[in-house]
């Protein structure tokens, strides 16, 4: 959610810190800060906005020293405004002891609130982290390090955190720490750094330690020690980094997101290659740690997932029911983790996200290996936590996403969740031609897709121009279209901040509808299918209401095109791969609307990319 | 849908099917028309709108006979202007030989119409209903009787229909048809009635005939007679309609909306009526023609719906799972009859529908019912198709609802919905203690009720005033109040017209949040429960980011109150019923933002209360 960057080494610590917030900035972006070390005291620049405008504010008054933290700041608690920035300092009468950068979610920040008043300490913000800052303070005394204190301090808070902090007490030390809130250690030549993603320190090293839940890690610039609060000393795990840093540059595209739009044939390819074994006309996973026999068993399966990754899971539960006809139930992993479920030793569940942190998914994937559940991860990044605790899974390959609304990684779920769902029907029902038709129909999207990008932008123009000046959009869709018209609506609402919403066609009639005048247009989803004659009537329906008509359909559907205002073509494929396509004419979309708009494509408003706080 | 009325008898026809339109105008109300046989002729008179304009043009050109057919329309093709309006007429060169009103969709009219315009016939209009027109005119020709040209002419239409039809050449009859869209005889001295809803005929009698698919009718004066397209001739069953006519006047509220929501605390207890078992701290019900054993052998139970009845539904769902431990799942109906969802031979299913005529919700029973699963409904029109078909089920007994906002019948879904996870719950895990808490919590909610509704409207006010002038609202609810927010929301996207959307309050973060400014307010549905801490965090969230924040909230909770703009408090009941109490200030919300709006509350555009076209 928060970027967090800390730095201890060789360097001055403000130019890495700065260098690493930008490649976080798509992580939130409400205010950005940094505090150093220098001569013995805390220097702390802070402003509300982009990470540019903590630039400017640093040439004018730089920040001089070789140790220090730094944020990005998603708001949860207070406005996003200068004061309620990170880092915030701890200490009494003035005095700062300690700044403190944070991720999460205090819960018991009221309660300590008030302890900490009644024990002298001022408060200058709204924010929950000011009290971690005091806490530490306080337990920081006259006593010993700064190490120390943090660990005295840590158990009395309530809730989720990824820490960094600094004190002019011991200069050279950054410590960290993670409940629930991804951190990562890089290990340099001379230096260390800390980061809440490997993304801030990958131009420096690619030799990083994941912490895990419970750690506690204190940085100098020639060694680091990690503590777990319950095992004590840890010796960590040394990874590397698998993906060079240049993939997370623009690459001469204007956004990351069209970069990612535009990289989606390659995408799709790279997540189902090595997949495909055609000789038994099925599909093959390496990872999912689990034998056929095992798979045979399962009766009922759960997808737990937040977003766009909640969307992919349902076209995955059309796709699972259909070839597999094994019931699938999709959760949102907010709910799934608190409500009990009812889940026997047949069901398998599984989670879906991208970046591997999402915490309401991180939850669900918890709350299901707590009951003992085989608990499978369908996650893009690797060395993610969702990646490391699962007991198996599949991951995606697409390659970091930058974009805050995902669009290659949508596509990658669907893709292997597609696989999926032929693994699993070619384990119980599905015969072998039918498999190899499957097979063969995912194997052909690339090169579809990219016959669809190459050609469809004029036509989406036409459609941006209709839709930039509405303030709401109803998006259509029948069966495996009707997540993709989730995902299209979602897509516009992330970064236009037009009210769009998606039904399932039929269900218009039954509330929304009430929406649809000349001023609200219908997008429909409606590639040709068995139930193409009733989508037919659906588009009448909103027709003879006066609405515009944007629908995505099959290349030659004249009927469709008649009576719709801007077609959107895609070539004819089998039903089972369509949302693969289908979806892209409307990533597209959302991206020309909010350019129109003149939004900030990648760094959309309240929104942040991985969402790390419940 | 649409509404149909038609009569033959001693009286002057007209002023009989004008009230029956009325009486049905909440149905459709795009238009109006009827049709007489007056003199050897067929006198039309139609006019887009509503009723009232329709009775002023019938003013200064009266249509006089015995024997007529009227019609309120919901347009499904073409717009509604005078000419789409029904009756249609069919015939050659000008010449009126029937005339037509239809409630239902054909899908082969493309086809049908190229077909009778090379045969010569005319089309004056773009509907539908204008291709059966003609081609019950061709099939009359110069041969026998209507009743046999209809019944000639139905097999060459695809779709679905309720129809009654009128020809000059054979005045005093009305022949009727139905398939997919219902339709009622009423039995009168020296009159019949052929009604789309009983409602239009309970003022003149109470004795009907309901018919089935497949059945056609003609009506004299004097007697009437059914034949089944397959079955031949038919010995109709009489049913009596079991309540008063004037359950639905307005009883001097000013909206069937108001009156329905005031209603509550009695429907409720009306739903829950001999239902309590408290010395075995369990609930009852007489209609589900299952035994105990049967209901132990459930492992998966499926509900189908649409609209107001599916947010019911999930109410169940997160109901059911927590006292029963059964998973359930939820599905759109109009998805549920057509993709083939896996059913074991231990799921049971249950449709829900209130007004039990529901197009969509009757396709999904008789999908689950052709593959033999026993399927329940859970219905609150006795009679109705649904109830008739389905192998058992629960009657809401909540009277005839007229609001096309639905508001009571999802307190009564509620309700029963309630009383069968306890019923459930007791056939297993269920404690008696937890079992008679449940029960004592369920019998208490009409007075709780009743307390809201005396004290609410001030607050309700406030908030309704906050709303008024914004474009677009978020409902947020976590648990069993995520689906009381998707009602909420469908409320006030039903009568007001502003884009409201219903998300789990976590869910927020993962892309509906950036819609969230000073301009866009959120609705927190937020009683107290356990994850109360969590849904405080995300609403700070939204004031970091200046959104209004309406609440509803239990009384006494001062930390949500403090940081909401507009709080909205209910009792303190336990969680299970917390959802009756929450909705209902919702349900006042989006009514008072509607008058505020100056909407037609009853009448809201583009809707109709029951859906009788897919």
């Amino acid at each position: 959610m928060c970027g967090i960057v800390g730095y201890t080494g060789v360097h001055e610590a403000s130019p890495v810190l700065v260098a690493g917030l930008r490649r976080l900035e798509y992580r939130g972006y409400d205010s950005a800060g940094v505090a150093i070390v220098s001569d013995g005291r805390v220097v702390v620049r802070k402003r509300a906005g982009r990470v540019r405008i903590l630039e400017e504010a640093l040439d004018k008054e730089p920040a001089v020293g070789h140790c220090g933290i730094s944020h990005t700041r998603w708001a949860t608690h207070g406005p996003a405004n200068d004061r309620n920035a990170h880092p915030h300092v701890g200490g009494k009468g003035g005095a700062v002891s300690v700044a403190v950068v944070h991720n999460g979610v205090i819960e018991n920040h009221s309660a300590l609130r008030a302890e900490l008043t009644a024990d002298g300490f001022l408060f200058l913000s709204q924010t929950d982290t000011e009290v971690i800052a005091h806490l530490i303070a306080r337990e920081l005394g006259d006593g010993d390090g700064l190490f120390q204190a943090v660990q005295r301090a840590l158990p009395q808070l309530e809730g989720t955190y990824g820490l960094a902090v600094i004190s002019p007490r011991c200069p050279g030390q950054v410590v960290g720490a993670r409940l629930g809130s991804p951190l990562v250690v890089g290990l340099g030549e001379g230096e260390h750094f800390l980061a809440s993603d490997a993304l801030a320190i990958a131009p420096h090293t690619a030799k990083v330690a994941y912490l895990q839940d419970g750690e506690v890690v204190r940085l100098g610039p020639d060694d680091f020690e990690i503590r777990h609060r319950e095992r004590g000393s840890i010796t960590p795990r040394i990874d590397r980094i698998d993906w060079k840093p240049d993939a997370v540059e623009l690459g001469g595209h204007a956004h990351y997101m069209l970069k990612e739009i535009r990289e989606q044939p390659e995408t799709i390819h790279d997540a189902c290659r090595g997949r495909f074994r055609r000789a038994e006309a099925t599909a093959q996973f390496g990872g999912l740690n689990m034998t056929p026999r095992q798979l045979r068993r399962v009766r009922r399966i759960v997808f737990a997932a937040c977003g766009t990754s909640w969307h992919a899971a349902m076209v995955g539960e059309y796709l699972i029911e259909r070839l597999a006809h094994l019931p699938v139930e999709v959760e949102y992993a907010s709910e799934f983790r608190y409500r009990n479920a009812p889940l026997d030793d047949r069901t398998l569940v599984f989670v879906l996200s991208q970046s591997g942190e999402t915490a309401d998914t991180l939850g669900a994937l918890r709350e299901s290996k707590r009951q003992g559940h085989p608990t499978l991860a369908i996650v893009n990044t690797v060395g993610s936590t969702i990646a490391r605790e699962a007991t198996g899974g599949i991951f995606l390959h697409c390659g970091p996403e930058v974009g805050v609304a995902s669009t290659k990684a949508f596509t990658a779920q669907v893709a292997v969740l597609t696989l999926l769902a032929i693994h699993l029907g070619r384990l119980r029902h599905l015969s072998f031609t039918d498999g190899l038709a499957a097979i063969e129909a995912v194997e052909a999207i690339p090169q579809a897709l990219g016959e669809v990008l190459a050609k469809i932008e004029p036509a989406i123009l036409k459609a941006a121009q209709r839709l930039a000046q509405t303030k709401s959009v109803l998006y259509l869709g029948r069966d495996l279209h009707f997540p993709v018209a989730l995902e299209g609506a979602l897509k516009l609402k992330e970064i236009s901040y037009i009210h769009a919403e998606g039904y399932p066609t039929a269900e218009m009639k039954h509330g929304p509808i009430a929406l649809v005048d000349r001023e609200t247009p219908c997008v429909f989803v409606a590639p040709r299918g068995a139930l193409h004659a009733k989508t037919l009537s659906n588009v009448e329906e909103v027709r003879a209401r006066h609405g515009t008509i944007i629908s995505v359909g099959t290349e030659g559907d004249e009927s469709l095109e008649a009576i719709s205002d801007i077609f959107l073509p895609i070539p004819d494929v089998p039903e089972i791969v369509q949302p693969l396509l289908a979806v892209v004419p409307l990533q597209l979309l959302a991206y020309h609307v909010a350019l129109l708009r003149g939004c900030d494509i990648d760094k959309p408003r309240n929104l942040a990319k991985s969402v790390t706080v419940e």
